[in-house]
């Protein structure tokens, strides 16, 4: 199996969702007269990040993940920086553009190359690139889209298993 | 990269994951003096499975996806006999048990072999390998164990992302 059929076009459709998912919280809250940034705030724990804070971690894992695949070193993204709807909005945009831009013939070879990572503030990890993607990034990043898809889902806005897993299939689909 | 590393061992880690979810329900049901079914029941929106549901989809997606890249048919298992804790125990093991019991070898070739699985009571779609494992089967079996994790999360089970996070990178650990 490719290395990059597993990664890039999968962190492509998990991106494009988040899109979905914020045009739906966006309608949501236009329906119900709220601020938007209810929901960009709004968490299922009081110790977890809101919604706001998986759109960007998803996202990050994205792009470091894409990148650090195609043996190139992730730009670095202030994520303090993105706050409202429209910021979100461009934070998918920019990662989406860098996760398209890295052609597959870069990703040849990444399974057995080493991935060095930052695992916390002070602590690094080196990872054979095909486990830093099945152990690490793929984890994550779907732990952080299910989570935003769930925020909203708990604060009511309409959303089906459909709008996680279309992008995935549509290609397929007549 | 090797379908089989994508997909049967991750597989068991998520299992694994979700056997770690039913002890810290138990043990957060037993504190509270509250009969754990509340927390097999609970659900993040009415109209959403409740824990024991998403773990029974998740467990399926395991055994189902695991199978069939290893080109077997996946046994039958009714899902509507598991309902208690320890049922849901007992399903948890059947699966990890058939995870663990196809061989690396039995995966070889599978990613572009023609996968042929159900999408809805009447709707069948074919697949190559990789696609379904990328497709359907991660974003499935993470979607229902993410949503397991933040369903106790959301009532006040003490989890960390690193009870999600454990059992993939524990091998790398010293």
């Amino acid at each position: 199996m490719s290395i990059y059929a597993a990664s890039a076009p999968v962190f492509a459709h998990l991106l494009t969702t988040l899109s979905r998912l914020l045009d739906k919280a966006e309608e949501f809250a236009a329906a119900k007269k709220i601020d938007v940034d209810v929901l960009l705030n709004a968490r299922l724990a009081p110790d977890m990040f809101p919604l706001s804070g998986q759109i960007k971690i998803a996202a990050a894992f994205a792009k470091n993940g894409a990148c650090r695949l195609a043996n190139e070193t992730p730009p670095d993204f202030n994520l303090d920086d993105y706050k409202t709807l429209a910021d979100l909005r461009a934070l998918i945009t920019r990662t989406l553009d860098i996760v398209q831009s890295l052609p597959a013939s870069a990703f040849e070879g990444a399974g057995p190359r080493d991935v060095t990572f930052n695992m916390g503030p002070e602590i690094k990890m080196t990872l054979k690139g095909g486990d830093y993607l099945n152990r690490q990034v793929l984890p994550n990043i779907y732990f952080h889209v299910t989570a935003a898809y769930l925020i909203l889902r708990h604060n009511g806005v309409e959303l089906g298993k459909k709008d996680f897993m279309v992008d995935f299939l549509k290609e397929f689909m007549s």
